[in-house]
C-alpha cells in the first residue's frame, strides 16, 4: 500500500490469542503468518499465511523470517534459540531481554525487586537441604514452583505442613524452583500496559480476577480498588515496561495487600504478551489489548486504552460452552469463541464481555 | 463441537464486506468457505477455506456446496442462475427470493408499493418513446437507471431537461431501464433489520447517510429524525424483511421528505445484505451487523441490536487513506481496512468509526 508501510506480521504460536491477534490485524488491513507446530491451531484459520513446524525447525524458521516483517508471540515460554535465530534475521519484538526475564521466575523478581517493587518472599529451591531451609525461612503455607514453563498452576505444588517437603521437592522432578511465601491478598488485579517503537506508553484500567483452580474465571473493570492503588499499579506497569525497553503488550498479575490500613501492591508475574486478564478490552475500548499489540509491534501510535464502559469478562472453560444458545441470547453479552473443535475439561473454548 | 452446529458458512463474493462477516463468523468460531473469482480478493485473507472460480462454473459451485452447511452473498448481483444451482443442494440465505426482487429495481418497486410503501414515480423504458413519455409525465429532474446491476451511481444518468432525452436512453446501451421522478428529500438515511430463521426480527437504530459523487461518505446515528420517524422506520424494516420471508441482515435506503409539515419516508432501495450505512454497529453495539447477519444465517439467536453509543462512520475512499496514520492516534476513532493493496481513486479502502 502507498499510504503504509507493508507489515507482515510473524506469530509464534496458534492458540487463542494468537487468533485475536491475528483478527486485530486483518482490521488494520495488515497480513499475518502463524508459526505453530500443532496443524489444528485456531490461529490458522483466520490468517493469509501459515507455517507448520517445529520451533527449532532452522530451515523453517529462517523461510518464515524471510517472509515477514516483525515477529511477535504469543505465548512466554518461545525457546530463547528460537527468539535469537529470528531476532538475527528481523525484528522480534517484544525482544528477547523481556523473554529472558519473564522465562525464569527468579530472574523476574530479582528484575521486580530492583525496581522497588515488592514480590513474594522467595528462596531458590535446587535441593531438598534448600526447600527444607526455605520453609524455616518463609513458613507455610508456601508454593514450590518450577522456575520455567509454568503456566495455569501447572509446575505449582501447595505445602501446607514440612512433613510435605519431601513429595512437593520429588513433584519438581528435578527442574530448579524457587519457594514463594504465601501472599495474604485481599484481591488480585492485573495491569495491562503497551509501549510503542518510540517508547510511548498506552496503560489500561486495571482487571480484578478471579481464579478457580489456578485458571482465570473472571475479570471485572473497574477493579474494587481505591483511587490511589489503580493510579499505582499504572504507575507500576509504566515502570516495568519501560525498564525491559518494551515492544508490545505486557500483563502483571498483582496482588492487593493490606499494610498497616493501606493498600499495597505485591507483584507475582510478568506475562510478555497479551493476557486473558485483558479480554474485557475488546468490549469496553475503541482500541482492544490486541490491536494495541499490533500496533505497537508494527511500529504504528498506539491508540487510546481510554475505557468507555463497566466490563465483567467471564472465560468460558470446558463444558461452559454448552452455555452458548442461552449467552447468545443475553442482551448484554458479547460472545466469543476460538473455534477449537474439542471440547476438554479446564480448556479455554471462548470468553464473554458483560456490559454492566 | 458437541455444544454447537457446525455450521461451516459458505460466502459468494470476497470484497470488503465477505471480509467483515468472516472476521465476525470467526469470533463466533465458525468456520467460513469463501468463493471468488478474483484471486486478490480480500476475504480469502481471514477465511480457512477458499475457491476461486466464476460463479458459473458448475463443478465448483458443486464442490463449493459439498463442503458448507448454508451458503450466503455480500452482492447483490449474484447470478440468479447461481443462486437456484446452490440452493437445490444446501442452503442459501437470504433466499432467491429476496435476490429477484431487489436485482429489479421496477421488481423491488412494485414489491414495495404493494406493501403500502411510498417509493419514488416511476416509469418502464424500454424505449425512446417510453423515456419521452415518462419524462412528460414525472417531469424533471428526473433520474434514468438500469433496472438491473447498478450500484454506487453506476448505470444512472440525470436527466435536467427534455432534450437530454436521447443523449440519457443511449447510455443505458440498450438495457431495461427506469425512470425515477426527482425526491426533493432532507436527508437520506437507512435502517438495517435482520432476522432469523424463526421469524425472529431485530432493527438497529437508523443512520443518517451523507453521499458525495454517489459513493457514501459518512453516516451518523442517531439520524436527525423525530421520534416518531425513527419509529416508523423501523416499522417498515420489520414488514419488509417479513414479507420477505427473509433470513440475513438487510438495507433499505429511505429518503425522508416533508409533507404537510410532516416527515414521510419514501423507499429508495433495498440491500439484501450487509451494508455500508451499518458500519458503525461495529463501534455501537455489542452485536455488529455483521455478526447479526452470521447468527441469523446460522440458525443462532439473533442478539441484540441496541445501541450504546452516538457514532460517525466516515469511508475511507481512494487517497483519504494518506490520513491513516493521524486517524491512529485520535482517542476517539476505531480504524478498520480493508487490506487492499491498490489504492485507486472512488475505491472504498477503510472507515472510520468515531465515538462521540
Amino acid at each position: 500500500m502507498s499510504f503504509f508501510p507493508p507489515v507482515r506480521i510473524g506469530m509464534l504460536g496458534g492458540g487463542q490469542l494468537g487468533r485475536m491477534m491475528a483478527l486485530a490485524a486483518a482490521r488494520l488491513g495488515l497480513s499475518v503468518h502463524v508459526y505453530c507446530p500443532d496443524p489444528a491451531s485456531p490461529a490458522f484459520d483466520v490468517a493469509p499465511f501459515r507455517s507448520i513446524a517445529d520451533y527449532d525447525d532452522e530451515a523453517a524458521l529462517a523461510a518464515f523470517a524471510d517472509q515477514v516483517d516483525v515477529v511477535t508471540y504469543e505465548f512466554e515460554n518461545v525457546p530463547a534459540e528460537t527468539a535469537a535465530f529470528l531476532n538475527a534475521r528481523v525484528p522480534v519484538r517484544p525482544g528477547p531481554f523481556a523473554l529472558a526475564v519473564s522465562q525464569d521466575r527468579l530472574t523476574e523478581k530479582q528484575f521486580l525487586n530492583g525496581l522497588g517493587i515488592a514480590t513474594a518472599r522467595f528462596a531458590v529451591v535446587d535441593s531438598l537441604e534448600d526447600l527444607e531451609a526455605g520453609l524455616a525461612r518463609l513458613g507455610v503455607p508456601a508454593i514450590l514452583k518450577t522456575r520455567r514453563f509454568g503456566y495455569d498452576g501447572k509446575g505449582q505444588v501447595k505445602i501446607t505442613s514440612l512433613d510435605e517437603a519431601e513429595d512437593a521437592f520429588a513433584a519438581m522432578a528435578g527442574a530448579p524452583a524457587l519457594l514463594e511465601g504465601f501472599v495474604p491478598f485481599l484481591r488480585e488485579v492485573s495491569v495491562i500496559a503497551a509501549r510503542g517503537v518510540e517508547g510511548d506508553i498506552a496503560v489500561y484500567d486495571i482487571a480484578e480476577n478471579v481464579h478457580r483452580e489456578q485458571i482465570l474465571r473472571v475479570s471485572t473493570v473497574p477493579a474494587n480498588v481505591s483511587a490511589s492503588t489503580e493510579l499505582a499499579a499504572h504507575e507500576l506497569g509504566a515502570k516495568v515496561i519501560a525498564a525491559l525497553d518494551y515492544v508490545g503488550v505486557l500483563a502483571i498479575e498483582l496482588f492487593v495487600v493490606e499494610h498497616n490500613g493501606q493498600e499495597i501492591l505485591v507483584a507475582n508475574e510478568i506475562a510478555p504478551r497479551v493476557h486473558n486478564s485483558g479480554h474485557w478490552t475488546e468490549a469496553g475500548c475503541l482500541v482492544s489489548q490486541f490491536e494495541m499489540h499490533i500496533r505497537a509491534i508494527a511500529g504504528l501510535p498506539l491508540g487510546s486504552p481510554a475505557r468507555h464502559a463497566d466490563v465483567i469478562m467471564e472465560n468460558l472453560i470446558g463444558d461452559d460452552v454448552e452455555r452458548v444458545p442461552e449467552l447468545l441470547k443475553s442482551p448484554n453479552a458479547q460472545v466469543h469463541l476460538y473455534g477449537k473443535q474439542d471440547v476438554r475439561q479446564g480448556r479455554k473454548m471462548g470468553h464473554v464481555n458483560w456490559l454492566k
